[in-house]
């Protein structure tokens, strides 16, 4: 079967090169008679692949010197209790949550298990249908950090610009955004994610934080696998990290970086995204309920018929035509595209003159 | 370049017909037109993927169904919390720890910070060499647990018999020895380990675990991603699990089956050990600290020269000739070679010849 247009919210499409190049060193990563499967993690050979990606993670998103990079395991739900624990329970014990979607909403409710966790601003009211203001909120004096969801995958929104967090850390899940356009990592005290929406195979969580926020030691009940200072002292090698997924995200880097980096895939994404959108936009079948133009996402595309009948009509015909994955979250249902950086602009035009033939024949 | 016989204790050799399946498979798996890398952990091919390799799991060990099955991410440490989190901290926050290497030592250590733990028999003060008796130990009547490592990875012990739980659940980390012999699951109440020894790809670890001793409801001050309720219930997607891990594992399965399941591995890897620990036996110039030949673990065999530097110079001359990974664990020095499963009988006799001709050039 030839390859697929694959629209998975995640995991999702990866470079065709990077799966070609991965299985041909399947049995033999270089010459060393072995796969990447089977090495040890403090091996020279894995030494290698685990600096390099770090370099090259660092080369790509320009990571201060002053920032740590960590590949986690335990995906990004992990990371909603080891932020509160990390950040802020061996401080204030207080967090502001900007509350903008399933996510946001999520890790806001994990870290009030631990933490005083507030939330500051919500678009719950109209079904996290915009990014609310953030230019001026009631952030409190002793809060930790300010929480966002930049890019919610299910809701299909993104931050225009980033919250005025009055000089509170701003602490930012990019999941579903990772590596899509450039951002300036000073601007925040933590980024993470987990990779397998943008990046690599499922299973990992890359968490990129600021030094003088980990915490000194161990932390009076939280978990040592879910202690930053932990993994940052040991360079991820605190314990057997998920190799192979570090093995394929450090090619997927090196894939970006020959691509022309970031701000190359921020001008290829705009341009996905305004193709896809502008069909949806012209369509009298297709609307998405992310009407603010700058706060639709460029990387999940909610949309809709309005007909569940017909939703679910055209999520299997789209598959008949080579166009996968375009149902909608179980918990909104309709339709939904993700064009993360891995979709070509091919498949992004094949799925727009899907809709319009759709369109056509159930007018 | 040929592949190598690998002794890496971990992660470790995979059969070569698993890693040449999932390189034939890894840019269109089963007329998908994707890899499963990219796949929906909630597509159809991926809910066969992770079902049947559950399946195939419960037939190899013959898991009663009224014991539970998670694939979980975080690896064996992350369980040295979540153990005592889920059995004991919702109960009696207290349970006994038998103390036979690094990784019960370690585990004990983690449990310590959040319960009563204690240890009740230890072979510490002669650097854990052996097995301690444990037919008559002084279990607690109100401990939650009763926890053991079965097989020492860096000590190269295993228990010869269970220990006598005085009527208390039995925890086992089986990490170094998951299924290289047939165990009695229906004698446990958790068996769990990281599948990076004997099983796959590093990044996951199994938890098998009796019903009854699932935490009811989330438990206060636990991480929603470190309570099995949570994961059981949603049959390990509660969160997007490691699915390429889980997609390599259920290969392992079904592979296993095909030579025999567990009774066959248990006769092969007894008269591989044999081969191994007859050498050393039988050597002026190697030695092992295990003498008790009981508690001798059949998957990781250390031993040492008693010289360092001749130690050293084994290490470099075995990977000359095809034989890699023979260093012993940082913590202790000297040698080790880890025979699990996936290495053939072909590569121990190998390495023996390649002692006994070292033995004469160094004598």
């Amino acid at each position: 079967m030839p390859r697929v247009y694959n629209f998975s919210a995640g995991p999702a499409m990866l470079p065709e090169y990077v799966l070609k190049d991965a299985a041909a060193e399947m049995l033999d990563y270089k010459g060393t008679g072995m796969s990447v499967m089977e090495m040890s993690h403090r091996s020279p050979a894995f030494t290698e692949i685990i600096t390099s990606a770090e370099r090259n993670l660092r080369q790509l998103m320009q990571i201060p010197d002053n920032y740590k990079v960590l590949f986690l395991q335990g995906g990004g739900s992990t990371q909603f209790a080891a932020i509160p624990m990390n950040l802020s329970l061996p401080k204030n014990g207080k967090a502001d949550y900007i509350v903008t979607g399933s996510w946001s909403e999520k890790a806001y409710k994990e870290a009030a298990r631990f933490i005083d966790a507030k939330v500051v601003a919500s678009s719950k009211a109209t079904n996290f249908d915009h990014i609310p203001d953030v230019s001026d909120l009631p952030i409190r004096e002793d809060a930790d950090y300010v929480y966002i969801c930049e890019n919610e995958t299910i809701h299909g929104t993104t931050f225009p610009e980033l919250p005025n967090t009055k000089g509170k850390v701003l602490v930012s899940d990019q999941s579903s955004m990772f590596l899509s356009k450039p951002v300036d990592v000073s601007k925040y005290g933590v980024i993470f994610g987990g990779v397998q929406k943008n990046i690599g195979p499922a299973g990992m969580a890359i968490v990129i934080i600021r030094e003088d926020l980990l915490p000194e030691d161990k932390i009076d009940g939280v978990p040592t696998m879910l202690n930053y200072r932990v993994h940052a002292d040991k360079d991820s090698l605190y314990n057997t990290p998920p190799c192979y997924t570090i093995y394929i995200c450090g090619k997927v880097f090196r894939y970006l970086q020959a691509q022309g980096g970031l701000e190359a895939m921020a001008i290829r994404n705009a341009e996905k995204a305004k193709i896809l959108y502008d069909a949806i936009d012209s369509s009298n079948l297709f609307k998405t309920a992310v009407t603010n133009v700058a706060d639709r996402s460029l990387m999940n595309v909610p949309f809709v018929t309005g007909n569940p009948d017909l939703d679910k009509k055209f999520v299997e015909e789209a598959a008949l035509a080579g166009l996968w994955n375009l149902k909608g979250h179980r918990s909104v249902g309709g339709l939904r595209a993700s064009i993360y950086n891995a979709v070509p602009r091919e498949g992004v035009i094949a799925l727009v003159e899907f809709m319009k033939k759709f369109e056509k024949e159930n007018a």
